[in-house]
């Protein structure tokens, strides 16, 4: 399999990581979506919304959505519940991670790290971004108060998609000091085995 | 079992409009987004994320994000694929539906339609709605130009998730007579056993 990703992404990390654990050999092909590579005719035909992560099979056939990616490789295993409303939940965290989490904790990260959206650190949005990203941390540590892991007591997909980006809030300017819980939780996803770092080294 | 939920809302209406085909009995609890009824602690109770829709089972338990409602209330059904690929395809567009889609073509619809949002209304803000919501729209146009529905030629929730918005994005200013494949694909969607509308009468 062929994994378009860029290095630098939390999106891209999910499949990588899930991966690693699952020991599952692939081919990452660096593909930026910061250099105008995710616009070209070309990566457009494997995905039409023009964005990382994206698996080739080895069939040919495209799947985009980094938690859709996660759902995939994840069939079968022991990071997807076969019970159905375990399950539920598992997609309930993909969702609320993509609409309530990312679009704070994760742009917030990319509007101070990337000097091309210098223009985009307004006070305005430093505060909506810090607003929202705090209230979804405020979610997760309610949840992870109550269990070790966002689904009950084995971790999920759920978990590794919302690490991606949580491990790394304070290159958003996030402090994870407020929400214990959820400091004690990265700690716990890093000791699950076959962890690997989001970048090397 | 019941739904909290509010009428005029699409991701409310996701879940209603597959109980309603599936034929499953549920009693709809009216709960606005719009009056702080979200936001007090006894619904924080139910979803702490405070949003809805919110599914409650029989047995009392909770499950919330529209779209993990959708997977779980379709398991079992023609609405969810058994096959492993077409099933990621799913996931997939629901994915991009929160992520892509709705942002923009859901946001822009609420900040015309709702009073207390009149603010929001400013040229930034709606030039950037319109153009998400076109970019979205567009990479529907190129699916549907492909295939009669979002994954193949069976609806699936998919479809019932993208139409929650899309049949509405004339309220948020969209022209939909630029999209002569998703406008098709709504007429189809609409012409699928069981339909019934967003708001009675």
């Amino acid at each position: 399999m062929k994994l378009y990703g860029m290095s630098d992404s939390g999106n891209s990390y999910k499949p990588r990581l899930l991966m690693a654990k699952l020991g599952i050999p692939f081919e990452h092909v660096e593909t930026s979506s910061r250099d105008g590579t995710t616009r070209k005719p070309e990566f457009l035909a494997r995905n039409p919304n023009g964005r990382v992560p994206v698996l080739e099979l080895d069939d040919g056939r495209f799947i985009w959505e980094s938690n859709a990616i996660l759902l995939y490789l994840a069939e079968g295993t022991r990071f997807l519940p076969t019970d159905r409303y375990q399950r539920a939940l598992v997609h309930q965290w993909l969702f609320f991670e993509q609409y309530s989490h990312e679009p704070y904790v994760a742009v917030r990260r990319a509007i101070l790290r990337y000097p091309e959206r210098a223009a985009q650190r307004t006070p305005e949005r430093m505060a909506a971004t810090l607003e929202g990203g705090n209230k979804a941390l405020g979610v997760m540590e309610r949840q992870l108060a109550e269990t070790p892991f966002l689904v009950g007591s084995a971790l999920t997909v759920a978990d590794i998609s919302l690490y991606a980006y949580t491990h790394d809030a304070h290159n958003g300017g996030f402090d994870l000091g407020a929400f214990p819980a959820v400091s004690a939780w990265l700690a716990r996803v890093e000791g699950d085995a076959g962890h690997v770092p989001m970048l090397p080294g």
